[in-house]
């Protein structure tokens, strides 16, 4: 693991590293924020997954967070959002091969071979971590959250890890890829036309389908009412009627006026960290 | 005028709006942050001056500002650093022509065709926001604010028009620019080889030349420790030097491990904007 940009931020440090990825088979880069509190304790990780076209840095540099992970004492880790590289499959869509990997672990060729970003940010990324991170980190305690694609990653690997995860936010996601377009594109060409495979990373399915709905991960759910996906391809209402048949745990606030960048956010990360770190017992 | 972009931020709006610029004989983008207040009432406005190679955009999308110009009830203005456009003169390096204008009128060509950005941020600017939002904007409460070369620009149209803004902020400013390789390559370039002219656009000369140093707008300046810039461009030293020569108002704030970055600015901005809105009655 090699360090390739550090920036004080807040008291603490803002980082990108590079590793190697057997999961992935290539480089990948993820962002970091250690809050002051890691100096001299271990701290609890929030995994932040973004949305379709980012990489690891658009949520270290818009969403503000910074401010608030070092008054929790909590770390942040963004990944990147597919593996990445030259001899690395690809597609000239934005919703489609790099930057959009949908953390799904892809079946079909030529995907299989490198997008398999479900193992990597569920596995190997939090081995990177505690190997590389043994003083600042504590692996035993995790949260997930993300934004539209990130946020589809978040409930589905929140939602699939409960006795992992302490609780899930998301915003903007995709709740229901299965029934959406951007979700039918990808999960049909990552994981072939076989539509029961497509269930296991689809939130709303995964809730319908979980043994002790009740003790899934609490979800906070926030959602633009002004944004321009939310119609065709966000679906938070699926997700809700399927909390409400199972009782798992879910809160979804609408906010008028609100869009899918990360102006909106910026507007809302401070409720949602703080809701995390709840969780977390931070 | 025409907004051109628009999101919904911490309950007010973060828009991007461009007009014809008859000083920089170009059309002009700006970035505006409206504060929820300015629905209601008029609201100061302070002027935020980006660093070379930005545009309007590193301001709203990086510093964190707009949950703290909620809370206050400020509206920030970010112009751009330059005239743009294919028939505007350039230069290949990053500190000259485009997205490098030094907040200076250039008398030397090609440059003076349209690089006229003193005028355009101090005069044009302020008049266009007047015309078009006399409903949310107070232009009789104006504050100044910047980073590194808008640090420079900052320092000096708040110094040259001390009855205008009632305090300044700077970030990584670039405090003698004529003694500085930055400055001395811009200078020269846009204004030509008589040094008495760039004397108008230095800001330690333009404290040791007011008639009434006392009376000058107070100044905020943070410096980070661990800028790579500081030691051959900033020269915050020599504006200190001024200020207890002078008797100016002057507080330097050192952070120690903080960079030339906006994860520097981001970390200490809100003290910036309510050290201006104090001053601004806000």
């Amino acid at each position: 693991m090699e360090k390739i940009d550090e920036h004080k931020s807040f008291g603490g440090w803002q980082q990108r590293h590079t590793h190697a990825s057997k999961v992935c088979g290539c480089d990948m880069t993820f962002s970091l924020y250690l809050p002051p509190a890691a100096e001299t304790a271990i701290v609890p990780v929030v995994y932040w997954l973004s949305g379709l076209t980012c990489t690891d840095e658009n949520f270290p540099n818009k969403a503000g967070a910074q401010e608030i992970a070092a008054d929790l004492g909590i770390a942040i880790v963004a990944p990147d959002t597919s593996p990445r590289g030259d001899d690395i499959a690809d597609d000239a869509a934005y919703d489609l091969g790099q930057g959009a990997g949908f953390y799904v672990n892809a079946t079909a060729a030529p995907w299989s071979r490198h997008y398999q970003m479900y193992d990597y940010v569920t596995h190997e990324l939090p081995q990177v971590l505690a190997e590389g991170f043994a003083d600042q980190l504590d692996l035993a305690r995790e949260a997930i959250a993300g934004h539209s694609m990130g946020g589809h990653g978040a409930l589905v690997i929140g939602l699939r890890n409960p006795d992992r995860f302490a609780a899930i936010s998301a915003f903007s996601a995709i709740c229901a890829p299965s029934a959406v377009s951007w979700g039918e594109k990808a999960f049909s060409t990552y994981l072939g036309d076989d539509k029961q495979a497509w269930l296991d990373y689809d939130a709303t399915a995964l809730m319908h389908a979980a043994n002790n709905p009740k003790a899934l991960p609490p979800i906070r759910l926030e959602q633009g009412l002004a944004d321009g996906f939310l119609d065709e391809q966000l679906a938070p209402e699926q997700l809700e009627a399927a909390a409400r048949q199972t009782g798992a745990r879910l809160e979804v606030n609408r906010r008028k006026g609100y869009d899918h960048s990360y102006f909106f956010i910026a507007s809302f990360i401070e409720d949602h960290l703080r809701f995390l770190a709840r969780h977390l017992g931070a």
